[in-house]
């Protein structure tokens, strides 16, 4: 069975190569976009082009794929897709025997590397000693950063969502000997996690070390890091953003780092994005950011190539169950 | 049978307290040196009292505690013991049964999670992030930085040396994957990790992604990473050192950096130490420094003090193969 496969991903020479190949292997054909998006990661407009299409690979206009009755499966490039994540989106997709699939796969590795290197960072006090070596005469702050410099051992870490992202984080925190919450809707008991409810969470944050938030973007998640639950934190915790930036208020953050009651944070995501250069976060206390590098591989295009073609050869057998981060 | 305790290390309140009421409940004596060192870490000069001593803890002076016939066990606060560590002193205090031990028990954790912190950091490009926020109009490097983040994934690290820490680090290395050689010069094979003697060295350099010096100091290891083996190793290879200063030639280390053929360099070991403000280490190409910080943990002196006393109950019950990190 030929198949026709719409893309709208800009892929590098080499695997843009590499993909072509492969689909044409396989005896489909592949239809690139009139409008390519400016890289993997960015959002297409409609294009007649898709509505052919039986597979849609990128990031295909919403209401377009919705409404594609040929297309019967959806592959977005990215581990975010709020844009798709809409009762309508979903139901329609699903009354017509429609998949959709996201690369959390693909992402979900270096996000978790992004995050333990962030503990780490604050942990050893590496943000102070940059700041030393960049003053104009650094300092040897010898006896201050090694009394600051603390262990992850026997802390407690609550990782606001438990889905890719915080299993493998909680993999990489396996050898440190945390205390590791997870908060979740459904709740079960996992080895080495205590998975907990929403209305838990007033009494477990005054034991937090660390609160690693990873929720995604929805109605139900905008601005649930809030005042009142970082001022549960015990004094002193620290805060890490993976997640989308609209689930915190900002000015709350900010003003919890200012007067001290958090130690630290580490931003990944923020609202907006890009955060505009004259933003007070990027000179709030003990803020750091990274630029939503979370995801960042430098195989990136590779990567997104492969979960595609392992997926592809799962939906050719109609193998639906054995396609990877299937959410419809 | 009670035991003169003689120290020199100076701890903060509330552990030296806890110190003097172990010693006391368990029957012995505890003398102050009439100089005490002006931390835990420092150098002490000789002192009349520890001829009394049967036992000297703190960094006793080195042929005093050599040459005091009736100092049965020496135990040092650090986990460096380069001025110990010469035959004449260690056949001096085997010849008349008497126990060295050192801390490397207590340091070997907080070394292991400054390594891992120093290698995610560059991975993740959080130097770059840092040095893009602290400019005055911080820009949002999306695309390169995360066309940069790697993965520690199926890298290869080289460990020189394979003690404490180096032990603890591949515990920690053990989700990520990696292929791990260590340099010993006893060899033998052991899960996960591929030791090599010597004489293999320059096989293995040319594979090494992440090169991790955790050296001591001493004759043999003087300028060890020298430009020969520096240069053998793969272009954009990462050099780690939270061993000894003088076992790297730093010439050959910031020209490797300053030309490209090593990405980046991160580290806690210097010569000098303090280094100076003007030494050109600090503004060494993508030279990452922290002023050996790499033990440094806020419950230190607690800790050290539960190692001591956890090894004066063996040394007490004559279980001198009980006690920890044991050297003589």
């Amino acid at each position: 069975m030929s198949l026709t496969i719409w893309c709208n991903a800009k892929f590098n020479e080499t695997v843009t190569q590499r993909l072509v190949a492969a689909i044409r292997d396989r005896g489909h054909q592949l239809v690139w976009a009139s409008n390519a998006s400016a890289s993997v990661l960015d959002a297409g407009g409609p294009d007649a082009a898709m509505n052919e299409a039986d597979i849609a690979f990128g990031q295909p206009d919403v209401s377009q794929s919705r409404d594609s009755a040929k297309l019967r499966w959806v592959e977005v490039t990215t581990a975010g897709y709020a844009r798709y994540d809409t009762p309508d989106f979903k139901e329609t997709l699903g009354a017509r025997g429609a998949l959709f699939t996201n690369m959390s796969g693909v992402f979900a590795e270096p996000c978790a590397q992004h995050l333990l290197a962030q503990m780490l960072a604050l942990a050893r006090q590496l943000p102070a000693s940059w700041n030393d070596q960049h003053q104009d005469s650094p300092p040897w702050n010898y006896t201050d950063r090694r009394a600051q410099s603390t262990l992850l051992n026997g802390q407690t870490v609550l990782l606001l969502s438990y889905g890719s992202i915080a299993r493998r984080l909680v993999e990489l925190l396996q050898p440190f000997g945390m205390k590791i919450y997870a908060l979740r809707r459904r709740t079960y008991s996992e080895a080495g996690v205590h998975v907990i409810a929403e209305e838990k969470l007033s009494a477990v944050l005054p034991e937090v070390d660390h609160l690693v938030n990873i929720l995604p973007e929805s109605e139900a998640t905008t601005g649930f890091v809030n005042a009142r639950r970082l001022a549960l934190l015990k004094r002193g915790a620290r805060f890490y953003n993976i997640g989308r930036g609209p689930t915190v208020d900002q000015n709350a953050l900010m003003e919890a780092l200012e007067s001290g009651h958090l130690d630290s944070a580490y931003l990944d995501v923020m609202d907006p994005e890009p955060l505009p250069p004259e933003h007070r976060l990027w000179r709030t206390k003990n803020c750091h950011i990274t630029p939503h590098t979370g995801g960042g591989r430098s195989d990136q295009d590779d990567a997104i190539v492969t979960h595609f073609l392992d997926n592809l050869a799962a939906f050719e057998a109609d193998r639906a169950d054995d396609m990877a981060n299937r959410i419809v």
